[in-house]
């Protein structure tokens, strides 16, 4: 699917349209309940092998999409069918790069002349797959809060479902940040003997307390917001954009280090060198900043989605879900070989949490490596950091699992 | 106006009524304006002294009142008048225990059987002090949005105006965490000459960009409330509760450290052993608690008070302020000794901030000391970890200047 990347940057998988699969099964749910039709979307980069064998799973993090490498051929008809209009996206994802881009391409850490790489939106997505924005068959309206809560797990049986259509039964590496992080964890618990590696960055077995509270702070902002309408807000014409911003900006501020802001913004001013004494206007420019996160995301994301999401990434805890209560029991039956990566300076996803999984791990006799990289930018560095991610991802991926 | 303690508890001040106090004269603000007229809401505790040089100031964080030791009479008058009554008051403030009730007292860090202790609440309060909720004269309304911006350095030109009328001229010391830590700075800079001594515990000389972001980012869930109306809600029935409740989520987890949500919810959820499944409810103890500290929070204080509180701590800035950039040239006048706290898990107010302040002054060759206090529950340490700060209080306000 991807175009010659002759007359494009070097490294570039192309311009890449994303694709749309309708899955022939419903998916069961954690919830106990069953989801159909479930459509997904998905990219991908590379060829497949005539063995089917050099399959890279790219897992995104809470606001991404299925579009991870290249140039965006904007589809305009699934964006349509769930209300949120290719127009309505900022330059950050839709139209332009892919969101790991400096990760995905020839040459690159997930390298597409050597693996075929494949990228989908998750399940409860707003960019192409099934989510509360899409139709519910049993009334003919998006389903809003009548859309089922959904897990981790739920995210990754989609995949798997997903992937049986393409014809691919196991991977090479599953890979992703953050809430990608999680799945690919998922995925090398739900299933071991499909999965040869797992590629986990600024991720964990279960977000801390606070990053618990973060969530539920968020959540809040959006649904006390009255254009929430408890969910039903699709075709008013109102949406909770209010709470929505607000909830990114709390967002953006634990997804960056202190000393990233203070690198990036200190406390200047914004527009005089003394203050104007306003309330309500930015004054600083760190405030400014916010603000314009706040609107552009807005202006590209579904708040259900959001919500959906980060409950999910909530429940996320494999010691509970798989070892009552014992993270080594947790992942007892893990077969993949393990690549871990945390930064210094985050502190959403600390590199505790990846020491934890990693003792774990190598106490069960497990491969698995971790590395922990100084830099200052906190979670964002997982799609900052590429140069110094590539050469271990690279060599993590060249490795024999005896070599670990 | 302290009744006898004989009944209480030992150390304890005793049953406390709130006083107030109307300026003469009106107050000149940074922005330009002057306020009149305004009514200072106080308690003091202890005895003044026949030479009057035994007054402690003690200043009060953002979401403070007057009442900072003893147990409280309610006072019902002032309260009707700024449309906040009594009954909308929680345990942990108007009703209960002052809100440094651990510090003040006899044989407490600011022992009243020796100092005579004055407690205000700040400028902009909401809690008897002139604040936005208060009648324009001009208009025979609430103030609201045309209550004019205010700063740290506005708060103590109200509390020097309002110990004038009490023939108070000297200050053995003025204290105060966070926000109060600040007042006390900006005393000892502004009015060198009449204190003594500054006591600042998890405080600043400026708040660092994450600090302001939170800041900006609390400030705008109120905002963009529609129950805000732009900030004249006062009257209508309608108030921006639902956006202070997260307001005050935000602030509670930036008081708080992770380690201390560790310890006190983990990722313990609320009713069952088990998720049930639910985006709108509350699952993890850490979320059910955030809401119940929203709800009691919005029945207490006002929304306009928070925002303009708010704003003058993020414009709080020594070095802009008094040093054109540099923080040494701020200090220089300080005539005061400096007694500095700071709490090791404080990442709003981080050690770093004090350690700052005292190398300006040990370089200017002023008198000041910092003790760093190793406790894991971050800003609110201020408030709870009596009992370590008492020795370090007493001894320094027992010290001569000349032995520091």
């Amino acid at each position: 699917m991807a175009e010659p990347a002759s007359t494009l940057a070097a490294g570039s998988v192309g311009t890449v349209e994303t694709q749309y699969l309708d899955l022939p099964e419903p998916v069961r749910l954690d919830c106990g309940r069953e989801l159909h039709p479930v459509r997904v979307a998905y990219e991908t980069y590379g060829n497949l092998s005539p063995r089917r064998d050099n399959v890279i799973l790219v897992c995104h993090a809470l606001s991404g999409d299925a579009h991870a490498a290249g140039f965006a051929k904007v589809p305009p008809e699934e964006s349509t069918r769930d209300g949120f209009g290719a127009t309505d996206r900022d330059g950050t994802a839709g139209k332009g790069l892919g969101w790991w881009d400096g990760m995905i391409g020839p040459g690159k850490a997930f390298d597409t002349e050597r693996f075929f790489v494949v990228s989908t939106n998750l399940l409860g997505g707003c960019r192409g797959t099934t989510g509360p924005g899409s139709i519910d068959p049993a009334t003919g309206r998006p389903y809003g809060p009548d859309f089922p809560v959904i897990t981790v797990a739920d995210m990754v049986r989609t995949e798997r479902a997903f992937l049986d259509e393409l014809g691919i039964e196991r991977l090479a590496a599953v890979a992703g940040g953050s809430l990608g992080g999680m799945q690919a964890f998922e995925w090398a618990i739900l299933f071991p003997d499909q999965v040869d590696s797992v590629v986990s960055i600024a991720s964990t077995h279960a977000l801390h307390p606070q990053g618990v509270a973060w969530n539920a702070i968020a959540r809040e902002s959006i649904m006390r917001d009255p254009g929430w309408q408890g969910g039903r807000y699709y075709g008013t014409g109102r949406a909770p954009d209010a709470g929505m911003g607000v909830a990114r900006m709390v967002g953006h501020v634990t997804y960056l280090s202190a000393q990233a802001l203070s690198d990036k913004f200190g406390r200047r001013l914004q527009f005089a060198d003394d203050i104007r004494y306003t309330v309500t206007e930015a004054e600083y420019q760190v405030e400014s900043y916010l603000r314009h996160q706040a609107d552009a995301f807005v202006k590209r994301f579904d708040a259900n989605t959001y919500l959906y999401t980060s409950r999910a990434l909530t429940y996320f805890d494999l010691a509970r879900q798989y070892g009552s209560g014992s993270l080594a029991r947790a992942l007892d039956g893990v077969e993949a070989r393990t690549l871990l990566i945390a930064f210094s300076s985050d502190w959403l996803y600390p590199p505790s949490a990846s020491r934890e999984i990693e003792e774990a791990l190598r106490a069960l006799g497990k491969p698995v490596a971790l590395h922990v990289i100084e830099a200052p930018y906190g979670h964002d560095c997982f799609l900052l950091e590429e140069a110094r991610q590539t050469p271990i991802i690279r060599q993590f991926l060249a490795e024999d699992r005896r070599q670990l």
